[in-house]
């Protein structure tokens, strides 16, 4: 595949989708041949998996059901949006992938990590981010920053409101994570000002794009 | 668990749907406590993927998200409505499982059975029917039944509107599913009358629960 896949991760509040839509907006200047996605969601059908997960009302849904819903999303991203772009030789930057399912429903709900890489593995076919970029904040900054946005347009999705011991779990899951795809995943502190974030962001990806060709 | 878990499975067209609401209203009529459910759905998060599923719109819908949201739809049914049923003793009744899965997206799509077992495995936690009604019905009579249902009322479904050939691999992949499980699956011949059918479901049943107990 000629293109480059990007990934985005961290927890809510870290401001991912702020960083991601800012590097997009720079390559694209840059004359780069980019696409901007996010999960879950990024296709008709996936947005309407999207739609059932976040939806508040589905309060009965069963943490099984919630992993094979993210992986079904994903696998029609990955099939029907990421490999065609990449194999056109682009840029894609995607807000969350696998890692995300990991660090959620592996380490947050207590699933077995195995049987989520396998079925991951099979949505994707064994497509993998050639980087990953993980926004690190710590978690009394992260719980500020989402209760600030919640009240300043609506509350908070069927992820989001789920307990603070939850959101623990998840935080440890991504550290354990970064540990071991070390050589694939770029820790950011995500505890300085959005323009310094970028700066550092965009001069890692332009040296890793520089070094790659 | 108490209950009876009772599966019916067969090509569209053979009469399942017919048979099983038979069995229902004549298990209920002697008294038992019975459940009659069916699949993909049976649960309102379960019904909303069925939707997706069937809609003839989806039809860049890939392989491998089918066969997660049908897992997805699955685990759901399974752990909001089955199990507590089977718990509280009722006999459920439920239209298509796992099996329709192994065929459908196993032989039917040419996907790995392998995987598509783990996952299901995954998505019910290892729950098995007790007893599997598999309605044989030879390729053409099952073709004329559903012309004649489309003509009566709307056209195909996404899943009904699938090619012949697709069809007929479904039909090869029950007729060895049905030899792979044959202590737990009964084959009854669908080229009778409805009475004739529902009179050999309804005697094997009663015989089954007569001697499980």
């Amino acid at each position: 595949m000629k293109g480059c896949f990007v990934t985005f991760e961290g927890a809510d509040g870290a401001g991912k989708t702020t960083q991601i839509k800012l590097l997009y907006e720079f390559l694209r200047e840059q004359g780069h041949n980019v696409l901007l996605t996010r999960e879950p969601g990024g296709t008709g059908i996936s947005d309407s998996i999207r739609a059932l997960l976040l939806d508040p009302k589905n309060s009965e849904m069963r943490h099984q059901t919630e992993v094979l819903l993210y992986a079904a999303s994903r696998a029609q991203h990955v099939r029907e949006k990421i490999i065609p772009a990449l194999e056109e030789g682009k840029i894609v930057l995607c807000d969350r992938f696998v890692d995300a399912s990991l660090a959620y429903q592996g380490y947050g709900l207590g699933l077995p990590l195995e049987e989520i890489i396998n079925i991951n593995q099979f949505a994707t076919g064994g497509l993998t981010p050639d980087i990953t970029y993980f926004l690190d904040l710590p978690a009394e900054i992260s719980r500020e920053r989402l209760k600030q946005r919640f009240a300043a347009y609506k509350g908070p999705d069927r992820i989001e409101s789920k307990p603070a011991e939850y959101h623990q779990k998840v935080r440890q899951g991504f550290a354990e994570i970064c540990r071991k795809y070390a050589d694939r995943i770029v820790k950011i502190n995500a505890a300085r000002s959005i323009e310094t974030i970028q700066k550092e962001v965009r001069d890692h990806f332009l040296h890793y794009l520089t070094n790659r060709q």
